[in-house]
């Protein structure tokens, strides 16, 4: 579908009202008081229940305004549509850091056609974050105020941020691989999930490298981070939309010389 | 100096007083807008004006308002005091967070006597957190509410959720030592910085193991967990207010368990 098919103004009040709704679901839960002086275990747990909630949340306002499309979600069976777009929705990216009680995890919305995501948003409730991008827009609000996306240029690997969310990232040989950007960058954090990414289109990092993904653990990062200016691809330059090993960067310049060395 | 004999009353005013004034010294500086298309170093350096302003805008509120008091603080000499109490100051802790743009690093505020802090504050500035303890006091507030804080118990070392700043803690020795806990552990999670004690405080995680601090990394999170009913020791379990290794944990038990694996 062409960019000028995608009727953006249609789908960004939709692809909104699903953020707030799945803000809403998942802050119920986020920090749920523990089980206090009792070990035992009780058939409760607050992040597969705001899980399964959040996204049943959003699928409720798919099935009101855009019964047509298509869904793929992480806690329900996949949804066929009719119109060439599906929705691909992560209602809480980073489990561990949510039950962690770290602000780090997100709510990932994306939409797209069989080519990739044309619009995107990653949202920390508990912060109050929300990162957007396609269709033109490339922006973020948060309580300290609203500012445009974009990544930042200008530096080398060597003045590089890498992140990653695990230092045991992958498999052995991926392993490897990553270590390989890690010893040459300036500096390499662990444990953001989806905030990485964020981060990245806002111009705060400049590499996020990970492997072992799903289609909708990555969508909605793709295009907030396109639209922001930066590149997204698999470890080998294709698409990453589908999952599997992605590296997203701020420049070409670092893409490539991080992909070289992941080669 | 006896609990009894800390004028808490008069203390507590200050602490948040001086928080306060970080928090705006900070987010002055915190996501400062990178230099574009230009990889040319210039001789700005946010977060150390960031480190250095902040820590100038407490010193100057205990000037005005506890001149008498001891202060030690990372970014100036220490200065003697006559009243037996000093004031531990990390303007920015987890300088690699603030400079990433990860909301975990924090403004460290303690005081206290040769025997230890007394009282804390870990404030977050960007998320709007402040989590406190000390003097019968042990609250946190934060945008969403103020509420108590409390370690949560119950859980054995294999239930435990272990945070630390570092894969690469510390020395060879410390690191094999921290292994040794990690493998016995539900999950490990790495980058948390100072907002590691935060949680643990808040009831949300159960241990935090950590090498080489400074003094002023460690009497802040002291003074919060301790309040909050935690427990925070060196690693043969003496006392971890002067820095180096440090290991804090929700309940007693699991302070053991993980003391003897690093042992």
């Amino acid at each position: 579908m062409s960019d000028s098919d995608m009727d953006y103004a249609m789908l960004w009040p939709v692809a909104e009202r699903m953020a707030d709704a799945a803000r809403d679901v998942t802050l119920r839960y986020f920090r749920t008081e523990n089980l206090k002086a009792d070990s035992k275990r009780v058939d409760f747990d607050p992040v597969t229940i705001a899980d399964r909630e959040a996204e049943r949340a959003m699928r409720d306002i798919l099935a009101d305004l855009r019964p047509d499309d298509a869904i793929l979600g992480e806690e329900f069976e996949a949804q066929d549509g009719t119109t060439g777009l599906t929705w691909v929705l992560d209602p809480i990216d980073g489990t561990r850091g949510f039950i962690s009680g770290t602000p780090t995890w997100g709510v990932l919305i994306a939409v797209g056609d069989d080519d990739g995501p044309k619009l995107g948003v990653i949202d920390q409730p508990y912060v109050g974050e929300r990162f957007m991008g396609g269709g033109g827009r490339s922006a973020m609000t948060s309580p300290l105020g609203n500012k445009p996306l974009g990544v930042r240029t200008g530096r080398d690997l060597a003045e590089a941020t890498l992140f990653t969310t695990f230092p045991e990232i992958g498999s052995t040989d991926e392993r490897a691989a990553f270590e390989r950007v890690a010893t040459e960058v300036q500096l390499t954090r662990y444990g953001a999930d989806c905030y990485a990414y964020a981060l990245l289109a806002a111009g705060q990092i400049d590499l996020v490298i990970e492997a072992g993904l799903n289609a909708y653990d990555i969508q909605a990062p793709i295009a907030v981070i396109e639209a922001a200016g930066g590149i997204v691809t698999d470890w080998r330059g294709g698409p990453a939309h589908s999952g599997g090993r992605a590296i997203a960067a701020a420049t070409p310049e670092l893409h490539a010389s991080a992909m070289a060395l992941l080669a």
